[in-house]
C-alpha cells in the first residue's frame, strides 16, 4: 500500500462490469466531473488609480467582497449602519445587547462557551459549497447540527387532545396507515394496468417495506415508532398504533413532517463550533479595509466615473467618493434613501418586501431534554411559537441554552413583537408548557430577537413576489452605473448565508467582467 | 426573570386549555413521570469477609460491574485473555496492530486525533440512557454521529444500470411515486368505505403533501431530489424523476431506505469525542482492580460458597478463587472451557452462536467525499462491501479515515475473511470503484478488522434464534451459584454498548439481591 489503479484502468473495469452506459454515466456523473469546491473569486488585479471601493454594510456579503477585493489589490472602505460587523450573522452570547429599537435587551445567559444561540443563521446545508469552502480556507471548525430529531415531539391542538407525541410515533405510524391502505388499494387491483408480474410483486414488497407491514399487509405498529418498554435485558414490547383520523387532524403532515426532506434541510446540516458568528469573524483578521461604524448611509450618488455616498457619523455628515460601490443595505430601507438610480432600478428596489422571523431563547438550568431522550432538532407545535429548537452542542453539560420559539409566519412575528421582553418571555413559556409541562421549572432567564425590529434591518430575509423577481432579480443583479446591489436579498436564496456570498461571487464576477473590459478596452 | 411557575400552577393551565384527557396524558407521558437517568446501580457495601469478586473479561460490562463494586467496598480481580482492555469497544489509530489470528495487521494512519475509526461500538442511540448516563458520570464528551445522509449514494447493479444515485433522488421519487399511486386509488374511491368527507379531503391532502405531488396529483419530481442546477443567483432547476420500476429493481427499499426509521437508528445518534474507546477508558482512572491480563481462562468451576478460576498467564497455570465471578467470556467460548455448570445452564451456553461482522477502513489522503457534499453518513451498494461510510468528525480537515466496507451478513464477512488482508483492501476496492470511481486515487492505506478471526473474540455479535433466546436467555440472566454470565450476549441489545451495560446492571441487580438476603437472612 498505497496500491494505485490509473484512471483508464479503472474505468476500464468499470466498463467490463457494467456495461458502457454504466461507464458513461459513472464518468460523467461523479468522480471525473471536475470538482468545482475552490472558492477562489477571480478578480483582475487593480492597477494604476481606479482601485478604491466603498461597501455599505458590514455583513457576510461585504465581508467577504472585501477579501477578494484586498487580495486583487484594491482600497476597501466599509460604512456599517449599526454598532456592530456581522449583519444578521449574530450569535447571542452572555452581555451583548439586543439592538431593538426603542427596548434593548441584555442577554443574561452564563458565561460559558456552549452557552450562546444563532439568532439568524443556524445550520449550513451541505451543498452550500461557498460557505463550506470558506470554512475550509479560513479554518472555521464545524459540527453536526441536528435538524431532524425522532424523538422530538409533535404537539397540536387539534390532535390527540393536544397531547405532544414523539416524531418517530407520528412518522412511522403515517408511513404504516398509508403503506396499509396501498396494500388495500393493490388487493383490488387499482394498479394492475401499470405493474404486472414482477413488477407487481416488487410493488406489493416495496409497501409491505415501507411501512413495516405484516406478510398480510396490516399495519399493526412497528418498532420503527420506539418501543413502549424492554427490549434491553427483557423482551421489548410494542407500542400501540395511534388514530389515523387524529393524525390527518393535526398539522404536522402539511409541513414539518416533511421538513428534513427539503432541499435546505436534509440532514446533515453543520454549524461552527462555538457559534456561526465565526464565520464572519473569521474574515476579519484578514481584512486591511477600514469599517466606519454607527455610520447611516444618507444618499447614494452615482457620478460619471465614481460613487459618491454621503452618511452620518457622530453626528456629523460626511461623504465618500470611489470608484466602486457594494451597497447590501436591505432594498426596502434603500429604496427610501435619496438616490439618483434609473426608475426603473428604483421600481426593482421598491419591490421588495422584508421577512419576519423571531427567536425567543432561554437558559435552562439543566438540560431536561436530554433526560427525556431528545438530543438536539426541534419538536413542533401548531401554536405561534411553531418550533422549540435543543442545541445539538454541549451534550450531557449542565446547562442548555434552548430556543422557546423559532417562528417564521409573519403574524405570529408580529404579535410577539407588540409585545415587551418579558411578555414575549411569558407567552412562550405559556404556549411551551404544552410540549414540555415542566418547562418553566427549569429557566433562569430569556431572550427575544425579533427581526422586523432590530435597528437597522427590520427583517430578516428579502421577501418578493415571484412576479417582482422575474422581473427585477436580474436587473438588481446587474450593476448600475459602478454600483452593485449584494447581499443574499439579490440570491434565491435569502436568509441564507450561502445566498449571500453566491451574491458576493456574482457580484465580482460582474465586477471583474467590466475591469478586464476596461484593461483590454 | 427567571419566573417560576408552580407545578400545580402549570398542571391547572394545561388543563384549562386541553381538557382532563390532555391534563392526564400530558401528566404522565411527558414531565411528571420521573426522570430515571441516573445510572446508579444499588449495590449494598460490602461487610465482612465475603467481598472478593473475580470478573472474566475486560470488556465494557465488567469494568462497569468493577466500578460499581468498587463504590460498594468490594475487592476486584479481572481476568483478560487478550493484551488489551476494552473488548469489542475497539478504536484503530496509527500504529495499533489489529490481533487477528495468524496474521496481525499493523495500522499505518497517520498520527492525528481525527485519524481514525471505531472497528465495533460506532454510535450511540439517544435512548441508551445507560451509555450516555456514564459518559455524563465520567466526563466523555459526545458529539453527533451522521447514520442517514440524503446526500450519500446507493448503488444497486440491478437497477439504472449500476449508476450510483444520491439517496435524496432516490427517496424522493420513491415518496412521490408511492404517494401518486395512492392518490390513483383514491380517485377510484378505493377508500370510501374507510374516509369520507373531512377525512377524506385531508387523506387527499396528505397524501400530496407526502409525495411532494402536484394540485392534480401527478408527481413531477420534487426539489427534495436536490436541485439539477441553479438555486443561488439563477432559477432552481429540478431533476427529472427516476424510472420507478428501476427503482423497484434495486434492493435499497427493502432495508436500507428505512436504515434511519429504525429503533435503534433514528436520528440523532453520537460518539464520543475522539473515538468510542473513550467511553471504556473513561472507566479505568475510577478503578483498583488488579487487570490480569493475556490470561486465557481454563477451568471455571462453581464451589459451595465461591468460585474457582484457572487460568494460563505466561505458560503458567493459575488459580484465583473468589466469593463471587462475573463472567463476560462469550458464550459460545464459554462452552468449550471445562466447567461443572448445570447441564440445562450448559444448554443454554451451547445455543448460542456468534455474528460475523467487519470493517475495512482506509486512509484518505483528501477528504473527496465532502466535495461531492457527503458529509459522514453511508453509502449502501448491493456488492459484498453493504456499506461505505464517511466520518461525521473532522469535517473540512485534507485527510479522514473512510470505511471501504461495513458488511454485516455472515456470508459477506467469511468471504473477505478467507482472503489476505492486502487481498481484502484490493476487493474493498475493486468493489468501491463502482460508488466512487476515483476512490482509488486517494488511498493512501488500509486495515480490516474481520471479527469472527479476531483472537479471543471469534465474532462481534451473540447470535441466537428466537426459541433458543425464549428458552435460554432468562435462565442465562439468573446466577449459577455465585456465578453470574453477563455482557452484551445476555441482553436483547448484542452488539451494542448498552446491552452490555443493561447486562451490568441486570448482574447488580441480582447480586444485590442476593447480598441483602444474605445480610437479614
Amino acid at each position: 500500500m498505497p496500491r494505485h489503479y490509473s484512471r483508464r484502468q479503472l474505468l476500464q473495469w468499470v466498463g467490463s462490469a457494467g456495461g458502457s452506459a454504466a461507464l458513461y454515466q459513472v464518468s460523467v456523473a461523479l468522480g471525473l466531473l471536475p470538482l468545482t469546491r475552490s472558492v477562489k473569486a477571480q478578480v483582475v488585479k487593480a492597477r494604476g488609480e481606479r482601485r478604491s471601493v466603498v461597501l455599505l454594510g458590514a455583513g457576510l456579503c461585504n465581508l467577504a467582497i472585501t477579501y477578494e477585493l484586498e487580495k486583487a489589490g484594491f482600497d476597501c472602505t466599509i460604512i456599517e449602519a449599526s454598532g456592530r460587523i456581522g449583519g444578521r450573522n449574530l450569535t447571542v452570547r452572555s452581555g451583548d445587547v439586543i439592538d431593538e429599537i426603542g427596548q434593548p435587551q441584555k442577554c443574561e445567559f452564563d458565561d460559558a462557551p456552549h452557552l450562546y444561540f444563532n439568532a439568524s443563521v443556524a445550520r449550513i446545508p451541505a451543498h452550500h459549497h461557498l460557505v463550506l469552502g470558506y470554512c475550509r480556507e479560513l479554518g472555521v471548525e464545524l459540527e453536526v447540527f441536528i435538524t431532524e430529531n425522532r424523538h422530538a415531539l409533535v404537539q397540536d391542538d387539534n390532535a390527540y387532545c393536544g397531547r405532544p407525541l414523539q416524531m418517530r410515533e407520528y412518522v412511522a405510524d403515517a408511513r404504516g396507515f398509508m403503506s396499509e391502505l396501498m396494500s388495500k388499494a393493490i388487493d383490488t387491483r387499482v394498479f394492475d394496468a401499470e405493474f404486472s408480474g414482477e413488477d407487481a410483486e416488487r410493488l406489493s414488497a416495496f409497501i409491505r417495506a415501507y411501512g413495516d407491514l405484516d406478510k398480510q399487509g396490516r399495519y399493526k405498529g412497528s418498532d420503527r415508532a420506539g418501543y413502549a418498554s424492554g427490549g434491553m435485558t427483557t423482551p421489548a414490547i410494542k407500542k400501540g398504533t395511534l388514530d389515523f383520523s387524529e393524525l390527518l387532524k393535526s398539522n404536522f403532515w402539511r409541513r414539518g413532517m416533511h421538513w428534513a426532506e427539503a432541499q435546505d434541510y436534509a440532514a446533515p446540516l453543520m454549524q461552527a463550533v462555538g457559534g456561526n458568528d465565526k464565520i464572519f469573524k473569521a474574515f476579519l483578521p484578514h481584512l486591511k479595509a477600514r469599517i466606519v461604524m454607527g455610520a447611516q448611509v444618507q444618499t447614494v450618488t452615482l457620478k460619471e466615473e465614481a460613487v459618491q455616498i454621503s452618511y452620518n457619523e457622530d453626528g456629523q455628515r460626511k461623504h465618500i467618493t470611489a470608484d466602486y460601490c457594494f451597497n447590501s443595505i436591505p432594498a426596502n430601507i434603500m429604496n427610501g434613501i435619496p438616490n439618483n438610480f434609473s426608475k426603473n432600478y428604483r421600481g426593482g428596489l421598491a419591490s421588495f418586501g422584508r421577512g419576519k422571523l423571531m427567536k425567543i431563547a432561554f437558559q435552562m438550568k439543566e438540560r431536561f431534554w436530554e433526560r427525556q431522550d431528545i438530543y438536539g432538532g426541534i419538536s413542533w407545535t401548531n401554536q405561534p411559537i411553531e418550533q422549540i429548537w435543543y442545541p445539538s452542542h454541549g451534550i450531557n453539560k449542565q446547562k442548555g441554552i434552548m430556543l422557546g420559539s423559532y417562528a417564521w409566519t409573519n403574524a405570529h412575528s408580529e404579535w410577539f413583537g407588540r409585545m415587551t421582553p418579558q411578555a414575549r418571555l411569558d407567552e412562550a413559556i405559556r404556549q411551551g408548557t404544552k410540549v414540555h409541562p415542566n418547562y418553566a421549572d427549569y429557566i433562569e432567564n430569556g431572550v427575544s430577537v425579533i427581526w422586523h425590529r432590530m435597528n437597522h434591518q427590520l427583517g430578516c430575509t428579502s421577501s418578493l413576489s415571484p412576479e417582482a423577481r422575474n422581473k427585477y432579480l436580474k436587473l438588481l443583479q446587474k450593476p448600475e452605473g459602478r454600483h452593485y446591489m449584494v447581499g443574499d436579498q439579490i440570491s434565491y436564496q435569502p436568509g441564507w448565508q450561502e445566498g449571500a456570498l453566491s451574491a458576493a461571487h456574482h457580484a465580482l464576477h460582474e465586477f471583474n467582467t467590466r475591469v478586464q473590459l476596461a484593461k483590454t478596452g
